[in-house]
């Protein structure tokens, strides 16, 4: 130690002054909590992951302690207003943020003498912060069942069923025999597990099959399967961060958990862009100069809000600007595109459909990273990346993310590239699915019922209170079974929280009519908010602001795939 | 920044006489790199992601930059000398170290005017340093066929046979009838994917009936499953670092990547102790008061050297020191004990077995968390923790990697709660395994071919040269159609490199004869070293050192399971 603060005197630009006492009796894990209640250094190591917000889903709806300094809280130009609100105590006791990490003492004969410290009871604190802030998950036990889809059993009384509005196997590929069928085929040849990681014993046709049929469907050189997407976007942007040299990460207000996690871990500077604003992107990126690393981390459509971020426009700036774009294409793929390849293909949708020759360079060549998901429209699990063949080999070896851990089962691997490949095929589905959402859309908009506007295949029904959303949810299970989970804080902002309802092709119109009724009597019963009431209060996230937005899906597109 | 410089000149204790426009010229960004390298902050930051050590399978394969203040390197007393050695050019060239990350310039209107930055050829540099340091990963296409377990075929050819040696399906779960038809079952009743995270609409009996068989297993109040171990260990350990307040971690030298990561990403104060020293450890948690919460991570059976963690004496150093245990049984469960619990259910064997009352808390009860996998004796994919029931809801509330992610397929649930089951009844497959093992490890050590000693089921075969281990692994597969994947650097250290041999209850003694015949071919053709060459050096990992091991199996818990 002591020479190590000697050393320290001689190098540091701030400590010279400082004598060796004082320093001494900061230690060194002490240091570095006292460094984190220091205004900057404080940021910098924010940056490193030394708060937190687990619990959170976007950047936006982060707990930031910094935010006197950084004022980059974002709104949705498309549709959700992305303002949070968090009670102002909410700082003070927010679980796991720097304030509860108090300088320690440094240990004394009395300090070893005493009690050992409550884990348990600190655990329960723990959970009570979660009740007491109405943030605590009630998971609902559902049984999606194939045969019958979009149904579920409760439970283990498979009598007990209900419709449900809010899974993610957007296109009912979990139940597709073309996928089903290949994962009993090959659950039979290649058996349950994969038996290793990819370097010892879990690498096989399976793997490269699937990731050659992910890289085609991207018009990208290579892709890479992980465990999940959550995986797929930690690990590969925390590897970009640590790579490359005095790296910038531009990530959108709005990003998933994932990507805030895995800039988090990547440990360089991370600048926040209000969501899909251009303007406030470029202001940003024009402090850094074009050589430095920069990466534009962002989604095609945002999973709570189902607003779509403006991709051309940010390939336009990266260019501009030399950074690389990294695009989450999760709640897309399967879903937007005439192969499903996401909403970079749609935008390009003639193109590719019918070969006409676009006067552009396609967008989907302008995207260097996309990352995807095998686990919502393509009905399994897992993730993926897609990009140049050197970047996916890099990634391939240097993150241990994919690295140490077991490859996906052969079967899913199999029943992945199945349903991908169906995907390509036909786009019956997909319209489908845009045609039932459209159809629920008007149905609600007719009754004033309020729907965050958005251009996507999400339909975020507004409520706009904790304890109004679950009790709606709630209602909607027992009197009407419909299941509907009900999506509060900390995954949207406080007083944004909503119903997120997820049509898929299985949800005819017969459907449809009953889940509006069903909105409709526990609107009344809730006596919860509508569009003019929202109206009359200014508005909140498009609702009552006279928002109007143009489906995605273009009525000309949707023909290309009715019956 | 005018004022936050003013705000900072006031609270820091380091920078009141240092001159605002020195502060200014750094910037914040800056900042952050010109204290990565100070010797004191570089520490302080290298404990929050700030290095990287991606590639690197354990803390003792860690290139630390800050070894000088850190000497708790440790050795194996079991049997691996983990003493990593490492090209001492390899600080200046460790692709993602902190060395590359250089102060960046002020941005200046030439600056803004410079070329983007070279991604590709950046990538492709990585990679190349891969290459040059021998440690680029070629994939074996190896497809493991469930009707001749454990026989597999390579690539797309299916004639094209070998035997499989190295995979982690230690006990043939993988094609087990009644995991298999667990699936198959599973999978036509509910489809193929989960259709979200648990919280929406991927939260089912399945889970529910899986993490209570995994909490029984372990005699625990509760389990949470997750995507993977890798996740499972990631997730957990860096919660706990982010919520206890002013928590240190004390992590075995030897421990995985994904335990590396997860105490990286929690944030808090690290102190590696030398690899199962009990006498290290306890002089580091003296430093310590009584009422730090202390997280000790650790492993029973650590995969690459075959060692086996000290479990009760690590659980009575925490009763001493008031810290809890995290013990990873990755490489355990399935394997040992009488219902497969892992090691600490071994080491209770007979209460457990026949119910004999143990003098002592039974060793399950005393450890804190466990954290387990489905991927490998258990043979499907996924992973899990396993502790007190406000523990775990606390994990379930909290952890990102847990929340935000799909759910496990229902039938990768079911066939993993049957494979769990079905080897809580019987100990017939791993008494096999057992018993395959020490027939290879005997006909190995007459031949005087080295295997690095250990009281577990893995054979470690030492070569201690990375290009011969690749080159005797090639010959293996190309000759004797045999497969056995050579580990080199980082996943072991620089001059260990080895092969790591797995038996399985379907390596019979004729297969067993053939790998021994073919292990002494390649020996003789390679002209590899051999116990006694080692002896003549001094010996290696306990190779030639005359260390004498006995097996964790007694010969009379192996004839409990003998048919």
């Amino acid at each position: 130690m002591e020479s190590l603060v000697r050393q320290s005197k001689k190098l540091c630009p701030y400590i010279g002054r400082t004598s060796a006492s004082s320093l001494k009796q900061l230690g060194n894990g002490r240091l570095t909590q006292k460094a984190g209640q220091c205004p900057i250094m404080g940021k910098a190591m924010g940056v490193r992951g030394f708060k937190s917000d687990a619990g959170s889903n976007a950047e936006s709806a982060t707990v930031d302690v910094h935010a006197a300094v950084d004022t980059s809280k974002g709104t949705c130009p498309h549709a959700a207003q992305y303002s949070p609100v968090y009670p102002s105590s909410r700082l003070d006791n927010y679980p796991f943020g720097m304030t509860q990490r108090g300088l320690g003492k440094v240990p004394t004969q009395d300090a070893h003498n005493a009690t050992t410290f409550n884990y348990e009871s600190f655990y329960e604190n723990k959970i009570n912060a979660k009740h007491q802030d109405k943030s605590y998950r009630y998971f609902n036990n559902i049984n999606r069942l194939a045969a019958e889809f979009p149904r579920a059993h409760r439970g283990s009384i498979e009598e007990d069923k209900v419709t449900v509005w809010c899974a993610n196997d957007y296109l009912g590929m979990g139940r597709n025999p073309v996928v089903v069928d290949a994962m009993h085929e090959t659950l039979d040849k290649y058996g349950a597990g994969a038996g290793g990681t990819r370097n010892i014993a879990g690498h096989n046709r399976h793997a490269v099959e699937l990731e050659a049929a992910i890289a085609d469907l991207h018009k990208k050189e290579a892709a890479l399967v992980f465990s999940s997407c959550y995986v797929a976007n930690d690990s590969t942007l925390s590897l970009l961060g640590q790579a490359l040299p005095n790296c910038v990460y531009f990530s959108d207000a709005s990003n998933h958990a994932s990507m805030i996690h895995g800039i988090r871990h990547g440990g360089s500077e991370k600048v926040v862009w209000k969501h899909n604003d251009l303007a406030d992107l470029e202001a940003k990126l024009a402090r850094y100069p074009k050589s430095t690393p920069k990466v534009i981390a962002f989604e095609s459509v945002y999973s709570m809000c189902g607003s779509i971020g403006p991709i051309e426009e940010i390939c336009d700036l990266a260019d501009k600007y030399g950074a690389i774009t990294f695009l989450d294409e999760v709640h897309a793929v399967g879903m937007y595109g005439p192969t499903g390849a996401g909403v970079a293909e749609h935008l390009d949708f003639e193109h590719y459909h019918s070969g006409a020759q676009t006067q552009r360079q396609p967008i989907m060549d302008r995207v260097d990273i996309f990352t995807g998901t095998l686990g919502k429209a393509y009905g399994c699990v897992g993730g993926y990346i897609a990009g140049s063949a050197k970047f996916v080999d890099m990634v391939r070896s240097y993150a241990p993310g994919f690295i140490f851990t077991t490859t996906l089962p052969p079967a899913t691997m199999a029943g992945a590239r199945a349903a991908i490949n169906y995907q390509k095929a036909t786009m019956k589905d997909r319209v489908a699915q845009q045609t039932h959402t459209r159809y629920v859309k008007d149905k609600l908009a007719n009754r004033g019922i309020p729907v965050v506007p958005n251009p996507s295949h999400i339909v975020p029904v507004l409520v706009g209170d904790a304890q109004k959303a679950k009790a709606a949810s709630d209602l909607l299970l027992t009197k009407h079974q419909i299941y509907v989970q009900a999506i509060n804080f900390p995954t949207v902002p406080i007083g944004q929280e909503r119903l997120r309802v997820t049509p898929t092709p299985g949800h005819h119109e017969g459907l449809c009519d009953e889940l509006v009724a069903a909105l409709e009597d526990v609107w009344q019963e809730l006596d919860l908010k509508r569009v003019e009431d929202w109206t009359a209060e200014g508005g909140l996230c498009g609702v009552g602001e006279g928002v109007e937005v143009e489906p995605l899906w273009s009525e000309e597109q949707l023909s290309y795939g009715r019956d």
